[in-house]
């Protein structure tokens, strides 16, 4: 019944390395692959969780209400999973954020935020009676939180919050309000219809003065009747470009009162009295803002890995014009122009990948120092989390879009779930640090690190390659070598943080205020930032495919020319950048573009084969052009079927409307 | 009631120039900006037309059958106006592909293609008594038709269509067949439901031998009872990332037999007997395709604008974080950041609107000499038409994203209507000829008219630059002034594709068959497409600007800074190409990218004012965060309170799924 499709049968014929080999390398072992799979095969097979009719042909209400159903299956399965001891923050994360979530719930999930933010939050803000209580109830899923910080008015700039949370004296109570429209909680995901509580993050006030934005536990809806309580306007904030399941809701306060007890108290406190005692320190929240990038990159990644699946097996099972007359169509993958789409993205799956395994461990590195006190790798983490989650985000859902184009006027439709994929990815450029934001952040860091370097002093190790640039040390000619491009994005990047330095300097001699050299600076701060993203990543790219010495020479032999493909990729895209600050002359440019065509060459007839080895199931996929067996055109017809349409040969309209109309014509 | 935002009044305040005469300098008059005002409030003020509910609440279903009303009602409208001796061509292409047709129906008009490709099908290939008898049933509507061309398994490549129509001559019939499932006909707008009847291209093969492709009228439905005749296997293609209300279908024949006169036989003719008889010139079907692409400039252009005012006025509404501490929250078009992302955008409307009336007028020229048999200027004239489509609309769709992200998560949700404004445009990169195709078609022109350069043959007008570089004439040195950044656009695509042709003729003396030598230089030669593209538009835009006499200096000094800031932004953005292939030094791109920053900041005070001065109604930005008022967050409220979800206080998943989970819980 299921035939492999010819053309992908040949593919993996002859294809030079075994596709389980890089499954293994990507997951860690053997043993992961196993795990991961037996995993999958858990939620996948279940039948409650199978999708009987796309959600894109339902309502907005009726996608609302199989996604509560869904979410509820999908705890009930983890909480049977951790009660069997085969559970895991990991499992969290997977389940209800990543790839395996976002098949199973294709549009999100309403009871996300319950794990990934209410149950950290009062894990990290909550003093251990608070955890005591509130852990246990939530971690039960006797309730249901969300984390409400986000308003209409105010997303980047949390100090701007509205929501005012003032303390009575008299009854122990805080009163919260919304003073304005503006001040509503608007985008928590659940909090339209789901959740029963939230941590909520208001302005505190104490004996008459503000002391800033502080987390409180707020009681939303009655826990049997699901009612809104007294005071509190809820609902959901409408339909969006996707995620339309995840019921992000707002939230108004008219004098809602809560017990003293339920702000949160890690950190700082109210005592009963309205005396305000302030927090130690205020750095150790960065914690959990990081942690939730890093583990984003990873995620990027595979979106990304899964449209670049779908686009690879389409673009070998497509058919269409000839490169030769009198030949047969050729395959659109034998396009140089369609390859020069998709292997940068393929490879650029593998350079993210490989950089968010590396600031992961940095990550792990760094708060194992931070809980002994030691806040000194602090900064240089959290730069290169800013800039690696606005990178990664950013070229991800543009190789989305350009591999979705590159799929030609089937990638335009829902069964291709290209558009799915991208709806996902898109949302990762603004929330957590819209990019903009988080590349000045890491530029900031650039600056001051910079200035380090030109006074000679030391320097943190991703930022050690500004010591030869602020010595003036030329780099050697030009040489079509990993090496050579590694040093030379380097030299890009120290370049433009050095020219836009000293931009900014000159500004502010000329008698511009700090802030505003810093505004009008900031274009090209923006984009030293990026250029020092990409030279980390393409440095971190070459350095563990060259360290690697567990694989067979076969896949080593595919993972240089992969890194090869993206390291002249971004030189190629960049290349202005490179002839200004690097050893690059105009002259080395049309070799350097034969270098990219020939690993592009060199990769096409193992595309295939490196897609497979991702090892994404076709419930994952779940895209008509990308399944495993290529049966493209079958699929694409079966889902038409599909349609509700389609299930009657004359749809009510043409009664009611056309008709009279096309009768009143005659 | 209705009042104006504070800082967008401001914003109007200080605006140098009077956008009404913006506003008469797009339209073309004052006369026509009265007309065309009148024509949007004929249709957008008539009741029966307004939007109730958000068609993203409802059901793929009720999406459909709400666009079949309206799209009646305005076809009802139109003919009403043509009664009355207000109608033309234009109006159609208007109210039914334009912006307007946009605001009317949201998600798309499944009648469009009825007037847009039907009725042009049969002008254009039809017998003078073929028009006669199935125009007149088609523009009173007694019929609706489609045109169905594309197929599963062919788009790009029409001479690879599968659908045959085989002559009968003992019943003087054609024979319709869908000889495999890739030969399905799939996309046609309108096909699923909605037409009675299409143009259909078939293989024709006549006494035994295909003759090719050729076009048939189809009757698909029965004209009463609309059920599909027997043979025809019909429906819909399913949902996909926009135009969900298209109605785009699919379709097989099963020996379905149509009389000889259902073939369109201008050109080509099959006689009683089966003898095939020729058409004399193939080229005079060039004439339709070019007309499409030529009014999508302009379209894509409007859409653009859309996206731009929605963007703009947005900045100035929200205010985030401080540029300077103790000062308020600023602006957020006062970021530089945020101007380079908008401004760009802006200046590209104009750049894109300039274009397109410079083609349009060739278009037109170009035509009335084709009927008079002169064919010359028709290579030219296609090739432009494609480089300018595809560059329009990726650069467009790339640039909607582009506002969309800088609107922050506002921009993500359906309200803004910037997710629905990039669907629509997005897909304008693969109709009407895919973008990388319609750049590689620009480039085997200017292969062939670089090599005619070289040889010293005279040039047409839009590649006579070649000359020059032809002759290795060297450019003055740099100035930042607008003749030598035209000078250095041009210089920069001759320069491309001299080294791509010189590319390719090495692959090909090295033994290299012409076609994979063109395949392997083909990213060089699209890429050398696109910038040929780019110094048109840059010329034009430069030329218009300067050769201006009949605004105001006001708007003259507008015109030219957001002339400024498009030239130099391509400049910067592909810098490496300028510093390889112009005049331009390393030593003079900081000195430019400041010119740059300063046209931004010159642009700044005149943002609101010019979007103002594209006079677009609310009801055609449909956004809450774009409307004129600037009343943005009031009306996200407003827009959310409109969700299903919100008409009641608990949704019954609540008893459903998440009680009896919770309670399992306790």
């Amino acid at each position: 019944m299921t035939t492999l499709n010819k053309d992908l049968q040949r593919e993996r014929e002859r294809c030079t390395f075994d596709p389980l080999e890089l499954t293994h390398y990507f997951d860690g072992s053997a043993e992961k692959t196993a795990l991961r799979r037996e995993r999958e095969e858990y939620f996948l097979s279940d039948p409650d969780l199978q999708d009987d009719l796309s959600a894109k042909y339902k309502s907005h209400k009726e996608v609302y209400e199989d996604a509560v159903r869904k979410g509820c299956i999908v705890l009930k399965k983890v909480q049977d999973l951790q009660d069997s001891g085969r559970g895991s923050m990991d499992l969290f994360s997977e389940v209800l954020g990543g790839m395996l979530g976002s098949a199973i719930l294709r549009d999100g999930n309403p009871l996300t935020l319950h794990y990934v933010m209410f149950i950290p939050a009062i894990m990290g803000q909550g003093t251990v009676e608070q955890q005591g209580y509130w852990i246990s109830r939530a971690w039960t899923c006797s309730i249901i939180g969300t984390y409400a910080q986000t308003e209409l008015g105010h997303g980047t700039f949390i100090r701007g919050l509205e929501t005012t949370a003032t303390y009575d004296p008299s009854t122990k109570e805080f009163i919260l309000n919304s003073p304005t429209l503006t001040s509503y909680k608007w985008w928590p995901g659940g909090l339209g219809h789901t959740a029963n509580y939230a941590v909520v993050v208001a302005q505190l006030y104490t004996n008459g003065e503000c002391k800033g934005i502080h987390p409180f536990i707020v009681q939303l809806r009655d826990e049997n009747t699901h009612e809104p309580l007294p005071g509190i306007q809820i609902g959901e904030i409408g339909t969006k470009l996707g995620m339309n399941a995840t019921n992000n809701g707002f939230l108004g306060f008219k004098s809602v009162r809560i017990p003293r007890e339920h702000m949160l108290m890690k950190n700082s406190q109210v005592l009963e009295d309205g005396t305000y005692v302030k927090a130690p320190s205020d750095k150790l929240t960065y914690g959990t803002m990081m942690f939730v990038r890093v583990v984003l990159v990873r995620d990027i990644a595979r979106y990304l890995s899964k449209a670049v699946t779908i686009a690879v097996r389409y673009s070998a099972v497509r058919r269409q014009s000839q490169i030769k007359t009198n030949e047969p169509e050729s395959q659109i993958m034998d396009y140089m122009t369609q390859q020069h789409k998709l292997f940068p993205n393929l490879a650029a799956v593998f350079a993210f990948t490989l950089s968010a395994a590396w600031i992961w461990e940095m990550y792990n590195n760094v708060t194992a120092e931070l809980e002994e006190g030691d806040l000194d790798k602090l900064p240089e983490l959290h730069a290169l989390s800013c800039c690696l989650k606005a990178v990664a985000s950013s070229d991800s859902a543009t190789g989305i879009e350009q591999v979705r184009l590159a799929c030609g006027g089937h990638g335009y439709m829902d069964a291709s779930n290209l558009p799915g994929t991208y709806g996902l990815v898109t949302a990762t450029c603004t929330y957590e640090g819209e990019n903009t934001v988080m590349l000045l952040q890491t530029a900031r860091y650039l600056v001051k690190t910079w200035r380090q370097a030109i006074n000679g002093e030391p320097l943190p190790p991703t930022v050690k390659y500004f010591a030869n640039a602020a010595r003036g040390v030329k780099q050697r000619p030009w040489k079509n070598t990993l090496t050579c491009i590694v040093c030379a994005h380097q030299a890009v990047a120290a370049g433009k943080i050095r020219l836009a330095t000293e931009n900014m300097d000159r500004r502010i001699r000329s008698g511009m205020s700090q802030e505003d050299a810093w505004n009008h600076t900031s274009i090209e701060l923006a984009q030293a930032a990026e250029a020092h993203c990409r030279g980390f990543i393409v440095m971190r790219f070459t350095e563990s495919v060259k360290s690697l010495n567990t694989v067979s020479k076969e896949l080593h032999a595919v993972l240089v020319q992969l890194c090869e493909v993206y390291a002249i990729y971004w030189v190629l895209q960049r290349v202005g950048d490179f002839l200004r600050f690097s050893c690059l002359n105009a002259e080395d440019v049309p070799s350097l573009q034969k270098c990219l065509e020939e690993a592009l060459l060199a990769i096409r007839p193992n595309a295939v084969g490196i897609v497979d080895g991702f090892d994404i199931r076709d419930e994952i996929l779940a895209s008509a052009l990308g399944a495993y067996d290529g049966n493209v055109y079958q699929r694409l017809f079966d889902e038409a079927m599909k349609s509700p349409l389609n299930q009657e040969s004359v749809n009510k309209s043409f009664q009611q409307y056309l008709k009279p109309f096309l009768k009143s014509n005659l």
